[in-house]
């Protein structure tokens, strides 16, 4: 049997105002280059799957983003790699998405399986990563749905969990898989701190990382048997790809398409019925969720690629730059992203994020970045919306 | 007999390093505003000393300063306060500069009684102020050198202390002192915690904030007999004052004047021989030291010219704005010295002070406000002299 072709497919969406001012309304996350790589987060994400891909990737973004993302993937710009942009009207969830990209890979190829993965996370080690994916591969060509699991290192709680069978090769799809390949039994959603320190305490449970490796057709089968609007609704979009009637067909039925995510349309009810599999992996993920997630980055081996303070002396802090700003520091443990070419002066700081800008100035204390929200939140209501 | 003219006497100088980037060296901390008071402290200190002068005060400043201490004094832009501004050609410490203005203030009335009060300091109680002046004013008049003395509120080691005589009327000059007048035993400079600790717990020592007050001819003939050639170059200098040689005089005088602070010329030697005393007072006084001492002041009494944080959400936080900067903050105690138009947003911050210009940012923890000397040492070796 001819193996099926792998299209991977990467949905760029999302606010990101836990990353804000760094990243704004009209310069989402994926866009960003926050740990100074020397590429963003979107082309980091490209360049990690070209060598797994069989067609070129598809990149599925707002409207409002479509230019950035096609200037920045441009003529092969990262690393040769070939995408095709595939604009959503309106955000509509991540299942629309998906099953959009799904019914694509699907028409170029009856039997692809494609690999869907957030175009604004981090990946440490991409030959684990190309492992993982391989195996998934494999049980996708089963007909199964396969995720990637993230070996959880502390009771976050602020990711879902994928709970795996306790025994390899019990239950129903469980008998015919590969070894690294297991069963899932459930999808739990961000929980509770003390829930979280006990599904880390049986072993079972992995971090859900919204991966998702699956043959086109079964996806868009699955989903036309249970949503079937969505389902069709895909394929007839993309049914009409290079038409002339594409964009009116894209604009007739995409508004009708369910706005769900797709944890909830395929991957809840099909772990129910034993047809979801995972892949463990330990890959040096992280979804750059916020401030202190990005610092802790930038400290790690990942974060290489940040230029280190000017003027800090030896053993005085621990102070990581990202951008062109010049930095000099007294007694400090800080990350400083500088879009200003003003002098920045740190004293006796201890775990403080500053984004300097033109327009904004960010203090934060990594310990709390999740309220960050609030501030981001209150902007339109002070009359400052332009600068979201 | 008739009572002694009271002349103030308002030195004017000091780099001010420690509220960098706020004070500049072309813009030293007398020149500021620090507290959003909406006068300088050099106009705060002209303000508080004109009610209690009978002629104009003597303002004794470096030539680089002259024209912006004319500028913030002239016309009696201060309350109608009359001020005459003395230009010393080089700094060369506290002694030439009082001498100095009390040889103008000798020339002006033989009998004259100068009280010399540093030109950046904060005090919160002038009633408090002015009746401690009063009583240092007639002590002085009996031909002592008499020191405002401040009670202390904590074992500080970043002033110098005054130890005042343990019985009201021991001593050689404590027998004809007024009630709340105390001869000085000795002057202590800034001592090591522990030290401090035991001078707090003994109760009798003071915290020597640099206030003198004295006769005009007593310092001058006391200087004379001490260090004959500053007592008789003051002097000199002044003789020509209004003459056509006076600046050739004070050209070729002034740096032949032993550059010397008054506390090792006149304060010590004098209070070894019995004839210093100290009123002691409780005055709300402050000399803005550094970041942290500002920060303090803002938050009590003397700040409450201070503009509160916009949208700092009630319960959210304790944040403290200076200048026109439009701060939002969540979960945070801070303070913010704000020159620039853009929006500063804080999170989670917990005893920090930010002060953002065109030029500078700096961002500090107060408790480790000492340490900004550092940075502000290393400027001119980074190439950044012009930010000093």
């Amino acid at each position: 049997m001819r193996p099926a072709p792998f299209i991977p497919v990467i949905p760029a969406g999302g606010a990101g105002t836990r990353l804000w001012p760094l990243s704004r309304r009209a310069r989402p996350k994926f866009l960003l280059d926050p740990t100074g790589t020397g590429r963003s987060l979107l082309q980091g994400t490209v360049a990690r799957l070209a060598p797994l891909a069989d067609r070129p990737a598809l990149v599925v973004t707002g409207a409002g983003h479509a230019d950035a993302v096609r200037e920045q993937l441009a003529g092969g710009a990262v690393g040769g790699a070939d995408v095709q942009v595939l604009v959503e009207p309106t955000p509509r969830n991540s299942m629309p998405a998906i099953a959009l990209a799904a019914a694509h890979a699907e028409r170029e190829d009856p039997g692809a399986v494609i690999g869907s993965f957030a175009a604004d996370h981090l990946i440490a080690d991409e030959t684990a990563f190309a492992r993982a994916v391989t195996l998934a591969r494999a049980a996708a060509e089963q007909g199964l749905l396969v995720t990637l699991g993230i070996t959880p290192t502390h009771p976050a709680t602020g990711f879902g969990y994928i709970e795996r069978s306790g025994t390899e090769r019990a239950g129903g799809a469980g008998a015919a898989l590969q070894e690294g390949v297991l069963p899932v039994t459930r999808f739990v959603e961000k929980p509770e701190r003390e829930r979280a320190e006990q599904f880390l305490a049986t072993g079972r449970f992995l971090w859900n990382a919204g991966m998702f490796v699956v043959r086109a057709s079964v996806l868009l089968d699955e989903l036309t048997a249970r949503i079937p609007a969505l389902g069709t609704g895909a394929r007839e979009i993309a049914a009409a790809h290079g038409s002339a009637e594409e964009q009116a067909v894209l604009d007739r039925v995409w508004p009708t398409l369910t706005s769900i995510a797709i944890d909830h349309a395929l991957a809840e009810p099909m772990a129910a019925e034993g047809r979801v599999a995972v892949v463990p992996a330990d890959l040096g993920w992280d979804d750059v969720g916020d401030f202190a997630s990005l610092a802790q980055q930038l400290r790690s081996a990942v974060g290489a690629g940040a230029v280190p303070a000017v003027g800090t002396a030896a053993g005085d802090g621990d102070v990581r730059v990202v951008g062109s700003a010049q930095v000099d520091a007294v007694s400090s443990r800080a990350t400083v992203y500088g879009a200003t070419d003003r002098h920045i002066a740190l004293v006796g700081l201890d775990g403080i994020s500053i984004v300097d800008t033109d327009d904004v100035l960010l203090v934060l204390a990594d310990e709390q970045a999740q309220e960050l929200t609030e501030i981001v939140a209150r902007l339109e209501g002070q009359g400052l919306g332009h600068l979201r």
